[in-house]
């Protein structure tokens, strides 16, 4: 039972954010590029490989990190306005029965204002190509590409990753 | 040429700390445990598989964390006292085309104090069984487990990780 709910949390923490498909749109609130995130908690990581159903989106190795404010909403299951969670998405090439990390993929964000996002549970969603703020691959297509997935996690504030120590 | 030194940092990221030996002496001087390293930056991370050399101990999942002293270190190439690198092993179940994270191994410590740990190139090593602050595997076997190793690393202040962004 253990390993089953592991299994699931596995999945669940790669669909942190599950909006690799780009768009663009002058009207959607722009989520802001996260600065400094890799300052921030370590939160978990998983490696995703070949015939993985989502090896297309998020093949590779990811991160999550959470800045401070969305820590607090990781402990009580409500995130607070401020909230921001990153899953930093790299190559993982493999060779001599290692695991590596390579060049960046994209940096995917769930920015929470309650207000601004209000069309997608408080959240905002984004996800920088290659980690470059200049290429957003979400923009106006957060509500299909993102949060159609996220709402599955209502009851844990719309993330499904959790932390562990 | 770039994927060969990659290569080689890559395993030389493992190194970090090749000290996974049990000992016992009360008059070697003790590393600390490093409270509340997972608040530190995350700088890199690898998988370990079966077949790789280091796989008997080290495989698995490993971080690495450094306090901010060690990040100068990385940047400089010379670690200031206090500095202090972890590098935190995890369990890595394979399942589904997915590797995820399970128990926590050992949590290795490198401490940089130059007057305390003289002896092996101003760091005193440690690995804590299972992240059990109680559970030390090296002790006074540093010189040999852990150090004879680092030492070809002198030049960039016995540490084999390096940075990435």
């Amino acid at each position: 039972m253990k390993n089953s709910l592991a299994a699931v949390a596995a999945v669940a923490a790669v669909a942190v954010l599950a909006c690799a498909a780009p768009a663009r749109s002058a009207d959607a609130p722009q989520v802001p590029y996260p600065d400094a995130y890799r300052d921030w908690r370590h939160v978990k990581t998983m490696v995703i490989q070949a015939g993985h159903p989502l090896h297309e989106s998020f093949g590779g190795i990811h991160h999550v990190y959470a800045n401070r404010k969305a820590l607090d909403g990781y402990r009580t299951g409500k995130f607070p306005d401020g909230s921001v969670i990153v899953l930093d998405l790299l190559e993982a090439p493999a060779a001599d029965s290692g695991i590596t990390e390579g060049a960046r993929k994209l940096a995917g964000v769930m920015h929470k204002d309650a207000r601004k996002y209000a069309t997608t549970g408080g959240w905002g969603y984004e996800a920088f190509g290659a980690g470059d703020r200049n290429k957003r691959m979400v923009g106006a297509n957060a509500a299909t590409a993102c949060h159609a997935c996220h709402v599955a996690q209502k009851d844990h504030g719309y993330v499904f990753s959790t932390t562990r120590d």
